[in-house]
């Protein structure tokens, strides 16, 4: 028993299957395949590997972002002179990687809980019964309280009065200064699958350099401090229009990486486009353009709740962290491969189609490849075909054998090789 | 030399191997194998290709949403009426993907630093011992002076006072018009590996559209304007109740893009769902169910910093965009048929299994199939085996040879390696 | 003609062409071949399926975050004392993801606009000519009105007056008491493809759980409450500096979850580190160490626009959800073990190599694998060299041929096809 399984492990071991081959020698075919499979190779190689990197492995950075304007801002409303800083102009104040700089607004002050006429347009009226009490217009500013009043022709409201007129947007913009407001980007990216974290603030880009270097495309493309004008510019809008009436931006921080070099070569890449909006779609997102939010600043005023009502319009900035990092890994590697040979199958079987089907001579090529057995014969023409053909060659290869005294049967090569096995 | 090198590549060329192939012609075995080679075909052509869509590469997007509410809320708290507008309901006001959007608070006003006794339930003593001067608790207000009050038998604080009292959420919320403000979504996408950006103010969502449109599942499911109270019964909630103590509801952006087709066919898809407790965590959720959170306007009176304090109760929603197009690719495209081509090797080896170890002319295939060759015979069991067994064949072979005058004896080197067979 | 088919239809499904294969019996080779085998199963077994887990498909999550600061904080400023709770110290205040915690400040009080001295050291100045009136300075506090003030050496700037001075930042912090807040972080996630969600309050995570518990990566790691100093110990940071100077902490909710066993051992694992700044690239990021952003709170004074403004030091929490769910699947699955098969069919192609390169029998062995066909015979050394040993073969083979009177040369179709070769 034991002896039966190591003898069978035995054999396993040493024997080894290949598959027999007909070596067909035709041009047709041989340049046909050829090329075929040196084009699958060229793929393989050329594409999937050296072109796609199909031998790496790729990951996605887990990011963080902080973001500090600085610059001041200066306006001169009827001689009011007051100057803007970061506390003013920025929201949220904390640095997020998504904020709103303002560079343009519509100032309420002194709004106090009260009843006032809506704005005109907003909800005209005739009479009373026009103006439904308690019932509230999604677009309005309050609650109507049912009153019409004659002077404006529009419904009375219990709302924050006076109510918010923004029916012109200030041009030019209050606060065009910003153009040279400067802001800077701190971020730093993790690559928790290839344990790799890098920050924008890479080799060579330190204090002595942040202190007095601004972003270029060409000259300072590591440079983390970009001026809102450039910004503007580079994702092609015109600062005059997005700062009167605001709009959205942008900033990608590309972080593509091949780890397999150095990692000092993993360098972040600015671009800039305009959210919501370019040029394959200005016409859908005309639906609404411009970006603003409402803001408002409550103080106490002879004890009374009062606030000042902002319409803030300003260009918010996106800061959007691209990543992706590729490293060498056996399983994609092996993968390509492995799939590579079988495309490689796929090239055979084409050509065998060529060989058994189109040739001229594919009866032939089809016999020297295929070899028939059927034990008991079966009644159907195809086997008919074969046994004919089978019993035919035979007679012709005796003959053959004697007459030409030229075989190329492999197979007794096995003698020529021992013949001292034939001999005897 | 050069001559030998061009023949080699000539013979390089001009030949090509196709391996040689047994035809089995046997019912059960071709069967057999014939369906399981279609059932990989079907596999991979069905499955693979048509239903999983493996010949096309995928892409998630960078996206970019700002938020605006419209709407007006409205409260009477004994007799003293004020409305609620957007900028004192909405958290952050600057229109992030994530907000809050307020429906019921506890108000606290006039709050100024001083020492006050603590809230009962909070730290009741009995006596100073038990309000250890300077110490704090997590869950308190304030620092405690170590002073037991007899009024209220708690210790006293240092905290902003009177200190809150957050016992009992008003009910029902103080803002159920909330119901009915309008939330409207922007939203754009951008599929950097195809260069495809998207807005979800897609073809034919215009202006004049938006101005009146409100989404609805089934009528309006691309308008970008949303009523609160559907948001909340979409996803499962009821607003009274959600409204009361708070909550937190995703709103998924779902872009799921073939860019095979035409660009104008990779429009959102908008779903709505409890954040923090679906049916399946209720229990765990109820850890802590509801959502608020602390704010405080500040304000001066009478040159004495004051505060007011409000406590938040509010719907938090965040906007989870997610994203998936997909392109033809040639890449996983030929991955995908080189392992199919690999798994028809499995269906091969399989059958070849069954040919080999199952049917009871096993022998006689085997011997079909293959070719022994061994240069100096080894004397153990295996080898013994093969012998007989060929040996069996060769005379079932030779008897038929005389009567069909066909053969079908594989190779017959069974003589190099079974001398006495080839001695008769 | 139907008949034609049915029979060719039938001939498809009765026959199966298997590969004929030549069984080397060979010490060498097959101990060679059988190794590189088996180090291709193992390969695909043990690596790509039991370790990568390839049969598993993956999926990441949409996830949604949601904090709450706890604690007091306490001030005591030449005598006048003050506590700082949530309200005071939490920005936003709304519980996002992404917070700071204030634990040092330079606060400026009553800062009105009008016309001061610009810091001493920002723009020094010896005559007017240096301050260009209307100009700004970046980093200056204010627009230059052209005067050069003699008192401070300084130019005088329009601003809010008294400009802050930040020149020296408080130590030790103001708030060393933020150490023991405390942070209660709520996540849940869901893996859109498995349609899983799951929170991080876990099973037998409960109210009475969480009322009392706190996070400790050994004892309790589950527990969703965090001391802020753990977490800036945890994180390697010495609590004193970063509270002085502030940073940013990334908190790592990782889900990496098998859902192939139950979807119960799928929870949370907590992880912190610092931003922009690890051990490797401190030198890089000492570029700007620290973290603070500043904020401005408004009142009304005396019918005067005033301001209190806070530069505000902290700990900016980033709470990053990193996810990957494996879930079986059919597709990941067949194209691994596809293209192990690919992979096998290399070690076929190396033992080939061996086999007929490497080995002093390589010639015996390429008969055996090999059938040359060419029907006209080229003149080119390879065929010489063929025939040549072919010619050589035949003596044997006749002498076996007529021995046995057994043909079994299926080559010699061939002349069954191409008599004419034959009759010659």
């Amino acid at each position: 028993m034991m002896s039966q399984i190591s003898s069978a492990l035995s054999d396993f071991f040493f024997e080894y299957e290949t598959p027999r081959q007909v070596l067909v020698r035709n041009r047709r075919v041989g340049v046909v395949c050829r090329l075929i499979q040196l084009g699958v190779l060229a793929y393989i190689i050329g594409w999937v590997f050296i072109y796609e990197k199909g031998y790496q492995s790729t990951d996605i950075a887990v990011s963080s972002v902080f973001t500090k304007m600085k610059g001041v801002g200066y306006t001169n409303i009827e001689g009011r002179e007051r100057v803007w800083d970061v506390a003013d102009y920025v929201f949220p104040p904390q640095g997020d990687s998504s904020f709103v700089v303002m560079t343009n607004y519509i100032i309420t002050e002194g709004q106090k809980m009260g009843k006032c006429p809506e704005l005109h347009g907003k909800h005209n009226c005739s009479s009373h019964a026009d103006c439904e009490g308690g019932s509230f217009k999604r677009t309005g500013h309050g609650q109507m309280t049912g009153v019409c009043l004659n002077a404006t022709k529009t419904c009375e409201v219990l709302a924050w009065c006076p109510v918010e007129d923004d029916g012109d947007v200030p041009n030019p913009p209050m606060l065009m200064s910003a153009e040279n407001y400067t802001l800077f980007i701190k971020n730093s990216v993790t690559f928790p699958l290839f344990g790799v974290s890098r920050s924008n603030l890479v080799e060579n880009i330190d204090t002595a350099y942040i202190s007095k270097c601004l972003y270029d495309p060409t000259n300072a493309p590591l440079c983390p401090i970009f001026r809102l004008g450039d910004i503007v510019k580079l994702s092609g809008f015109k600062f005059e229009t997005i700062a009167r009436v605001g709009g959205a931006i942008g900033i990608v921080v590309d972080w593509t990486c091949n780890l397999d070099v150095d990692v000092k070569h993993c360098i972040p890449k600015y671009t800039f486009h305009g959210l919501y909006g370019n040029a394959a779609e200005t016409d859908q997102t005309r639906a609404s353009v411009g970006y603003n939010f409402r803001y408002a600043k409550h103080y106490l005023e002879d004890n009374e709740q009062k606030r000042t009502l902002l319409k803030v319009f300003g260009i918010r900035f996106d800061i959007i962290v691209q990543s992706l990092a590729r490293k060498f890994d056996i399983i994609p590697t092996l993968t390509a491969i492995g799939s590579g040979v079988g495309i490689f199958g796929v090239a055979t079987v084409v050509c065998d189609l060529v060989l058994l089907y189109l040739l001229p001579k594919r009866e032939f090529y089809k016999n020297m490849k295929f070899k028939y057995t059927d034990p008991h014969v079966q009644p159907d023409s195809e086997s008919l075909r074969i046994e004919t053909s089978v019993y035919y060659t035979f007679e012709a290869n005796a003959r053959q054998v004697q007459g030409t005294g030229q075989s190329n049967d492999p197979d007794s090569e096995a003698c020529s090789t021992e013949t001292e096995v034939c001999k005897k």
